[in-house]
């Protein structure tokens, strides 16, 4: 056992003594430097630790995207604490059922959340909102000056398609690793800022908090997603990076019209599935770099990215894995040649330890440090990872196995599709048929059976959708990413419409 | 125990894996993608494996700045063994002794090193010349998918002032760690360029192999540094970086004449020593980034670096501590207060877990995970380190400690210096006094008194040179640091020649 290499400074600290000047945040105007980012952490630490929080608790944070989310997420690292991120949209139950999961004992929250708190507020969860903390001279906590990589840092709950929710385990190590492999990928340039508008609680937010520390940038904080102002602030605000997945890329180029992003801008990070060729094209045109990426909560973000030298040639690609991390094709319990789809398996140390309190569900998902991820996917001669479809939005229709992802990337290159989701439907005579659902550009500009021909110039006919449904948006989480298991929902209400 | 922490992907492979085509190395017009990197090692692999060399063993090598250098060097780490680098200046016996020492049982050498491989070889030790490999077709040899952190990557023999060289072991994880402290600092632009002079057998140089692999970067190599190559190469050839030492830097300087580097080259790597202040005005002038950088063997090249942002407002400064190291002044068993000078004791993943078969060394010079340095500095308020010198070369002048370094600095601020060292000669009433060796811009332009009546307008008169002697060269080692103790041969040389 090495001591030296298990710690490493906390990062916070460290940046705010390396680049104390540095801006390290910008929020509607707002700008916070690495030493104002530090002491305000150190604040909050204060605060919290007057309140009884303190090494090795664990401590539930519902917060929107805010600066003062930001610190109190900084104070609890500080404390040594355990953050469980909470996706601000869940129910009280689902709540409730994330708290309790993950033995928390504290709750952080804000007052625009407050009926939520009432409601999980007991004994044994001491809840505190951000606006009762009146400013004050809280007596100094002591605070960690070094993270144990192998400390877990924050718990965030996968959505789970099946069963019940599970945490994630973060440690600082994963946090770290992520923030290298990414570097090691997109380079570091001195003047680089990164524009989050995507949720803190969710690994794609959390994790641009971690490089911006790691790295020294500065942040460019929008409280929730809008094309307009990403936009502005891309024009306006020296943004060299975003992240942002194909609904919010497809938003931003419609708002964009005829304009070009200026030259500083040198990374559209998009996740969260494959991106459809029309959509790519567009941003060859406007010179928009984009690098695909593959990545999950378990993989403390992208583990795998597309550098924009091969967006076109790879179409559809979502890269190689980062420097540290490896990866490979699990078909029927043996490593599968290329182009042969399977399992998609992970490595590397940015990969999760396992599930909080979940023996079993960790054992099944990591064997010999390689993680399962349950996704479909493989890898072409040359290493390029496409990824299919989550395992669980798999259809299988006479036996066939049906990718939801193909098929959308078909209806996508309609003129008229905005964008598309797929899912499989029961069927008694084929077990389960594609139903689509279509965003139009244009209302009425295609009629059901005009999208049906359309792809079966492309498709198989099994792959055919049997119903092509239009509707006035698809459902996204958090992160924009498309919940293919909420399409059924849509059918259910447009039946009900109908019958009204 | 992490398993999933402890490893990461054979560099050089990975790295070919990701970005083959982009061009690694450049050496006399002749250049080599990563693809071909990897394709050399991994033939130089198979030939070292056909004769005998495998996972465990110690195999020295004595070889120049040349692309089969590397590609040995490579195919040694390909095979798991471990590499003690041999510095090409020195004496057959203190070859001996570092092969002998380290446990060596081969040797890879090349013909222009004959004589003393013929002197090395021995029963236990096995030689080859690289040139008695004919390009044939080699059995595939077992290379390693993955390098252990925790093992030892390299061996290299520290001079020791005192006592016989120690063999200083540096990990895979020291390199790893030492790569990223430094991109951290430096940024990573795609089209970086390392150019290398410095002798890879040294930390200087070795560094710059290890993070050409691990960043994807060019590097352009040199076998020898030679000031009017290295500006033409700045000059034309997009080179972006370059570390040099002090001497090295003067000389360019002076080579450069009026003209300038072009806006891409982004940072002057400055390491070896404080550097005059005079230099880094003209540095400023010209508009040269300069990073003052601070490190050793032990810490596997830079562990402190100062950004440019600083470089005249903290002259003399070796910055702070890259993000995963720490530092602290210690004086008489306790931290120093700031400013106060004392013993430079330093932690980080970049630091070697020990000197190879020196357990009483490795115990005193490591202690809970801080490495003592032996050097000698001070922590501003701002906790910037200034290093005044190696502790070795410290004058006791009447009980006054003198820094040589602090001398040196003076005389260089002489508009007609162009170097100057400083060391300390035995004295019957003082016990020892500084002696002062100049190299002048113009031969003859001042006289010893000249210099003497210098220095005692900026130094008080214990440290004031009791003789400056002036000489056409300092005496340098093969990074071109001074050597301040051989400053006294070049004394006994002009006695010598006095006498005669």
């Amino acid at each position: 056992m090495m001591i030296h290499a298990e710690c490493v400074p906390n990062w916070l600290k460290k940046r705010s003594e390396l680049t104390p000047d540095r801006i390290a945040l910008e929020f509607n105007d707002h700008s916070y430097s690495f030493l104002d980012l530090h002491s305000r952490a150190n604040t909050w630490a204060s605060a919290l630790y007057k309140k009884g929080i303190k090494k090795g608790d664990t401590v539930g944070l519902l917060a929107g995207n805010h600066p003062d989310s930001i610190f109190i997420l900084h104070a609890l690292f500080y404390l040594g604490a355990r953050v469980v991120l909470l996706n601000s949209r869940m129910t009280e139950n689902e709540l409730k059922f994330q708290l309790d999961d993950s033995d928390a004992s504290f709750l952080i929250s804000e007052q625009k959340f407050k009926d939520q708190v009432q409601f999980l507020k007991k004994n044994r969860l001491i809840a505190y909102l951000k606006e009762d903390f009146k400013e004050s001279d809280w007596p100094e906590a002591p605070i960690l000056d070094e993270f144990d990589l192998e400390e877990t840092a924050t718990i965030m709950y996968t959505s789970g398609t099946t069963g019940k929710p599970k945490g994630v385990l973060q440690t600082f190590g994963n946090h770290w690793w992520s923030a290298i492999g990414s570097v090691l990928n997109l380079g570091l340039h001195e003047k680089d800022t990164w524009l989050c508008t995507v949720p803190i609680f969710h690994i794609s937010g959390l994790s641009i908090l971690m490089r911006s520390v790691i790295y020294g940038i500065r942040i460019v904080l929008h409280d929730s997603f809008n094309e307009k102002k990403v936009n502005d602030d891309i024009m306006n605000k020296g943004i060299t990076i975003i992240s942002v997945v194909t609904a919010m890329l497809n938003r931003m180029l419609s708002e964009l019209g005829s304009q070009e992003y200026p030259n500083a801008f040198r990374c559209m990070l998009l996740g969260g599935g494959p991106a459809p060729k029309s959509l790519l094209d567009d941003c060859k045109v406007k010179n928009i770099p984009v690098y695909q990426t593959y990545g999950m909560t378990e993989t403390s973000s992208q583990i795998v990215t597309l550098s924009p030298e091969y967006s076109m040639d790879k179409l559809g690609s979502a890269g190689k894995p980062l420097f540290p991390s490896e990866i490979y094709i699990e078909l029927d319990g043996k490593k599968a040649p290329a182009n042969q789809a399977g399992e998609i398996v992970v490595k590397g140390p940015n990969v999760t330890k396992g599930y909080y309190n979940r023996t079993r569900e960790t054992k099944k998902a990591l064997q010999n440090g390689w993680f399962y991820t349950g996704d479909i996917g493989y890898l072409d001669e040359e290493g390029f990872l496409f990824v299919l479809d989550r395992r669980s939005d798999l259809i299988i229709s006479g036996g066939e196995n049906i990718y939801p992802a193909e098929i959308e990337g078909v209806l996508s290159r309609h003129p008229y599709v905005f964008e598309a989701g797929v899912t499989g439907f029961p069927d008694s005579k084929w077990g389960q048929v594609p139903y689509a659902f279509v965003v139009l550009t244009h209302e009425n500009s295609v009629t059901e059976a005009d999208m049906i021909e359309f792809c079966q110039m492309f498709l198989a006919s099994y792959k055919t959708p049997k119903r092509v449904l239009f509707v006035p948006e698809l459902p996204r989480n958090g992160s924009n990413k498309l919940l293919r298991r909420e399409l059924r929902k849509l059918l259910e209400e447009e039946q009900q419409t109908d019958e009204d």
